[in-house]
């Protein structure tokens, strides 16, 4: 038995998400179905991060076991064949210790969520990014995002069917910047509670728009109340970047 | 009446292509169909590139005559909102000179097309890039593409159903360049045969995989023979990126 971790980007659209679910094809049974038909035995895949229906990834990680003697190249190459035509390709196998665990060693997380500001909808970038028509201010929604890196009670910012033990973690970087029409959100954290990211980008864009000001999303942390924070920003515009180890 | 210049960004997926055809639903078709809801009366749209099956714009420009008295930001918003939710989007509106011809008017045309050179197939960018699993030497082709700069008989890249009166075009820009895993080739000349630029793209390919030489690349262009050209680059990865004007 050997244990591959696996590099994953895929398009969430027409996916519940990661997590195998009743309702409908997640990116997990995919991969797990891929790799059963590699291997010829029933398998299991954890994943470092249980994205949500609709949201992507560029840098998922995975880790799978298989009995069979086999080499990097194969096990990429023959689950990205058995995948076929699904919107996931698996960038790349290494095999891993016995102990490595996708979700449970992870380090960190990194998010990145592309907004699309311009008046006109969207065409080319249909699906992969949120449309705001709004004038958005970049800069002071870089500012006030600052108030939300660090140790904190993220209540607010947290889904109401979160299944965390704690609301408290650790922001390392949220970071808005703007190129163009293109405003690009990047988070980076150990781990995220569920929609925590969405919820910050959604309260971040009232700030972008002049409806709220650094103090009011302040004030949002402080209260450690879901409904005091802005709208969930829709799962679109979310990748999932990049996931590191020790 | 007032002549209207519109920039369109859309995504090809989907669209027989630019023109109105009988076998399935066209850009300009649809286009025609909302401006016709705005402005209540029969209406032609002409754009600068015929852009085929597939291929992307996110800068076509076509222009159309509206009889109501109106603004550019209305004819914008109310064409985006009837043309909902097609994946077209009209960018800017502008009032246009009487004499003003979307594609008689045109001084230059700009493509891009965007290569993915990776071993795993694509998923985020399923049908926005070629996917070329070979490894690619961007620097050979952006060197062997200099040979088809200039005025030249472009024949060996013409697609047979080709109406253009001359085979002969003045490319004035053709260049690679690589950024990771992403080749880009940047085209642009006052107008181009059909197909030239996929045909072009597949021909540079060979010279990137080894298959041709620079040397070779120049005999298929004296050749002035299709026979004698690489294949035909896939749609998906052509993007009509700008259109200029005097």
């Amino acid at each position: 038995m050997t244990r591959w971790k696996l590099t994953v980007e895929y398009d969430g659209d027409g996916f519940v998400g990661w997590q195998r679910q009743d309702n409908g094809p997640s990116v997990q049974a995919a991969l797990e179905k891929a790799a059963e038909k590699f291997c010829g035995q029933k398998t299991r895949v954890w994943g470092a991060g249980r994205t949500d229906a609709g949201v992507h990834a560029l840098g998922q990680v995975a880790h799978v076991d298989i009995g069979k003697k086999t080499t990097a190249r194969a096990v990429r190459d023959a689950i990205n064949h058995h995948l076929k035509p699904q919107a996931i390709a698996v960038l790349s196998a290494a095999e891993a210790d016995r102990d490595f665990h996708a979700r449970l060693s992870a380090r960190a997380r990194v998010y990145r969520y592309r907004i699309i500001n311009r008046r006109s909808p969207l065409a080319v970038e249909l699906g992969r990014a949120w449309h705001v028509p709004y004038e958005l201010d970049a800069k002071a929604m870089h500012d006030a995002a600052q108030v939300l890196v660090g140790r904190h009670d993220f209540t607010t910012f947290r889904a109401g069917e979160c299944q965390a033990k704690s609301p408290v973690k650790t922001l390392d970087e949220l970071s808005v910047a703007r190129d163009g029409e293109l405003i690009t959100v990047a988070a980076r954290a150990r781990s995220f509670l569920h929609h925590q990211v969405r919820n910050m980008v959604g309260s971040l864009v009232l700030v972008g728009r002049g409806k709220w000001r650094k103090s009011d999303l302040e004030r949002a942390l402080q209260a450690r109340d879901r409904r005091k924070g802005g709208p969930t920003a829709p799962p679109e515009g979310l990748y999932l970047v990049e996931v590191r180890y020790d």
